[in-house]
């Protein structure tokens, strides 16, 4: 199973709006086949380690990191598809609570025969599915804030400087997580200031994560990287739904860019409305790279499942840009704690990992 | 050597202006003395070692952290005492830069016919006697500083609450650091706001460091739990040399506290003439647990040695108080880039230390 989980992960960012799955079969104790739900979603993870097992499928045992799916989607169900190879057994790790799904997966293989056991790794795999399950229970992709900051907190000098804060090994981790998220969202100031590209550099990316700007109304020059890169590469723009697209907006829409409406409140756009936009287009996991404002928001709102920090050894002095913007904390206690998942030296900066605690 | 090294730390803190020495004698492949510097500077580490070791120091193998001493001072040479007890050969780690000292101790030695060996773990002993060798070289203690921030770096609440963003192993292991340092310096904001007593609390301290405010006009209330444990415990305020001490500073003298004179520039003290006032004083190790104006100052004037870093897993907002102040920095590149040395989790709060790369 913990094979079949790290083939999984292979999907990452790139299978929304379907979970990333993965599927080991074994027959004999000898691995007959692998395979990982392919970019776009399809094939799913089962179906392409059925097609490398062939006729050794027979008799295995499968191990399947998400119960195998039991509705005629734009692919037959892979549950079917597992009894129709003659598959003995399937292990699987949670039940898809996907209301086409549900337990139907589980119930079709037994009745065929077929011997199920579930609940393997549950939590590992809840871990990895956590975008595509907090999709279907909370409408919303999970999100991942990243704050590379000086050790005094500062993500910029004050004239906004800020390349490079952080060494390239940390940098270079920052576009692995690019690659395993559906999208990279940026506030606007960001976009304005650091005119990024936002994409995945190396790591022989074939797909490239969505690039959001969130922007109520949408105060973004009609020139830079994001603009040039619109009609090639994914681009969404999160505006205010109380406005009609300005001319701006339509301008970037003309330009390639998907225009996505979110309820606003005063000056900025409501994030958790955001959010369920996101949630409805298909995401399950968004990256989000600040700017301060916007980390201020979603930490505000309770939104940041899991923080990425790198902390630099030089200090900017309190005139640098804030990681995080005004929070409106009224005592120490109102803080959420996250909790320390991983630390490590990259390259010459510290790593730290958080996540939020179970609600 | 290492063991000389690990004992000769316990003296850390409770030597000064002498140099924590460790020693070790060993005979025939056994350890018969083993010593370090006593609380106060006397008696040096290889006086104990061979009071333990007795007899039994003859032809044997002394390992001193630091070149034996070669002066009479208020005890006879530590040279002289290893000819009289008959040590067969001494293997040091550095020469002493003292220059009652430099290279007479280890020709005291080779005069009586000891083989003296030198420069063993050098860098591991330089960084030891770190305090040491900055006073004798450039007047000053080094200097720790510490900062224990939220993630986006932040020291207290807007409303200057800050009990407690890190947690009670963090607490524990900064009581710990005190301990290992000759003083423990803030700022009078500080001062004024935690009300701090800035002592060591636990680990059986029977020398506390001594407790040093840094206010120019000695802006600091005669109440609270600096002011009432003045007397009993060592306290410096360090004022501005211009202006005559005034009632304030004359009222915390009467009460027990020591004034020490260094130059101002504007509002705030000169803080490179205030370490070498400290240095002059005897102090060998600072450590400056801020708040942020004096932690600005120390980075700006590159008089931050050790960098100790708590990061909480919360965030408190750009409206919390900055863990370090204005720096006045125009490029992202004036910035001084410090070195990760040591990485860990303490009781769910990262902790990272950097060390200022060498001049």
């Amino acid at each position: 199973m913990a094979l079949a989980l790290s083939l999984g992960r292979r999907g990452m960012g790139r299978v929304w709006p379907n979970p990333a799955v993965g599927c080991v079969l074994v027959r004999g104790g000898r691995v007959v086949g692998r395979g990982w739900t392919q970019p776009g979603g399809r094939p799913h993870g089962e179906v392409m380690a059925l097609a490398q097992a062939g006729d050794a499928a027979r008799g295995a045992t499968a191990y399947v990191t998400l119960e195998p799916c039991a509705h005629h989607g734009k692919t037959p169900p892979c549950a079917e598809a597992l009894v129709a190879a003659g598959v003995a057994r399937v292990v699987s790790a949670l039940e898809d609570p996907d209301p086409r799904v549900a337990g139907r997966g589980h119930a079709i293989l037994r009745a065929a025969g077929i011997a199920v056991d579930t609940g393997v790794l549950a939590r590992e795999a809840a871990r990895d599915h956590a975008g595509f399950l907090s999709r279907l229970s909370r409408g919303r992709p999970v999100v991942t804030l990243k704050l590379a900051a000086s050790f005094d907190g500062r993500i910029a000098t004050a004239t906004g400087e800020s390349r490079w804060i952080t060494g390239p090994a940390a940098r270079r981790l920052v576009h692995a997580e690019r690659l395993g998220h559906d999208a990279v969202l940026v506030g606007a100031g960001t976009a304005r200031t650091d005119d990024p590209l936002l994409t995945v550099r190396d790591f022989g990316a074939v797909q490239q994560p969505v690039r959001i700007v969130a922007s109520r109304h949408v105060c973004l020059p009609c020139a830079g990287r994001l603009w040039d890169s619109a009609a090639e590469l994914p681009l969404w723009l999160v505006h205010g739904a109380k406005d009609a697209p300005g001319e701006t907006a339509l301008a970037w829409q003309a330009q390639g860019a998907r225009l996505i409406p979110a309820a606003g409140s005063g000056r900025q756009i409501d994030v958790a409305a955001m959010l369920q936009a996101l949630g409805e287009a298909g995401l399950t996991r968004v990256f989000c790279e600040g700017g301060g404002t916007l980390a201020a928001s979603l930490l505000q709102a309770g939104l940041v499942d899991r923080l990425l920090g790198f902390t630099a050894g030089l200090s900017l002095g309190a005139e640098g840009r804030p990681s995080v913007g005004a929070l409106g904390l009224d005592a120490l206690s109102e803080a959420t704690r996250f909790r320390l998942v991983d630390l490590r030296e990259v390259g010459g900066d510290a790593m730290h990992v958080w996540e939020r605690p179970a609600d």
